[in-house]
């Protein structure tokens, strides 16, 4: 069975990536420099890529800063700083990356269906930073719809699935996941503000530290400042 | 009333243009540089975009001819020439670029949300040449709910619409259309092999060509060969 799977190098797409290969999946990752603020998590990706020994790792470049409209694509737009994360939750964020994951699924969905996979992976998490509207199981239901419908194979009776192993796994049960895995943490990038050192100050570095300190498992990335 | 208008240059997305122009709309087309074939496309739906009078025309820039799949982005599978319209409408064509309306949309989507769009207008057509999976009824609505669902604008119940004025046309009926609203053919692009001259044997030729001759209006394009 061959997977493609979504990957940024993040904890989330790591993870996925390490299950998807110990479910014995052949898995072809697929990455997106879409001159993100953090691109250099793309970095991460090649380096977990290769560690999880894929078949093949893909990256697609577009520029999504020519409309701009989120903090993670347009500098103008200042990442927000020492939330909790009772009020990252509250509302739909500024890094929310309009039709982000639709853009994604989409060229995941052309490359799996050239390919011939069975599956797509992506690590979406309906739970923590809930407000990202395309991270949610009625998104993902459609999507599916569209997988069906949208290709050639879905046509003719075989979809290819959309498989969420995290959507409803908190933080916490996706890092204790990720250890049993042995997903090498130090590889990975959660960090908006894309300099040398994660910046421990953003909303993604806030639920990542987070997480670590709950479990008392101490996070290997160094960090600018940390705060929790 | 804002609308994205998806623009290739070819017959279908110009008359939708001109149409949502007709409407009264504020129109922001957007074009794709897939590094198909026939890129020259592109060249058509810039003077269209300028010609149709639009807000802002984007093209965005990526290349689906990493993992192929198609004779529209590999080189090394030829085109279908000289096919009637019936054989034409047998079976999914190795002109069919898997997902690629898929991907048209989700820009789409991300461009509409973010200029704060209400509708992105869209030519498929489900009669002529209706081997493509991601042109038919079921898939706009499965797309449908993704532009509900993925999006901020969505959750809070107003949904960017698909429009798909053409959905129900058949080619000739098309050109009326087009006629009407004062389309100017001779800076459209129809031909997938992407030469100086169209080459007219194409399926996008042959169709285009069938279609014109059938109501006994010349097509101001100059063709390589002629075989209707």
């Amino acid at each position: 069975m061959k997977a493609v799977v979504l990957l940024s190098g993040g904890l989330d797409s790591s993870t996925v990536l390490y299950q998807a290969k110990a479910l014995g999946l052949e898995c072809y990752a697929i990455s997106f420099d879409y001159q993100q603020r953090h691109r250099r998590e793309l970095e991460s990706a090649k380096a977990i890529a290769s560690s999880a020994g894929v078949v093949e790792h893909q990256q697609v470049s577009f520029d999504l800063r020519a409309w701009g409209g989120s903090a993670l694509t347009d500098s103008k737009i200042d990442l927000p700083q020492d939330r909790s994360v009772t009020e990252m939750a509250e509302n739909i964020p500024v890094t929310y990356v309009p039709a982000r994951n639709t853009i994604f699924l989409s060229f995941a969905l052309a490359y799996a269906e050239t390919i011939g996979a069975d599956c797509v992976y992506i690590g979406v998490n309906a739970l923590d930073y809930s407000g990202y509207p395309d991270c949610r199981p009625d998104y993902i239901e459609a999507m599916q719809s569209v997988f069906r419908l949208g290709t050639k194979q879905g046509r003719e009776g075989i979809a290819i699935a959309i498989v969420t192993p995290l959507i409803n796994l908190r933080k916490t049960e996706i890092i204790q996941l990720g250890n049993q895995l042995g997903v090498p943490w130090e590889k990975t990038w959660s960090c908006y503000a894309g300099e040398d050192l994660a910046c421990g100050v953003c909303d993604s570095c806030q639920l990542r530290l987070a997480a670590f300190a709950q479990l008392g498992i101490p996070d290997p990335l160094s960090y600018a400042q940390s705060v929790i």
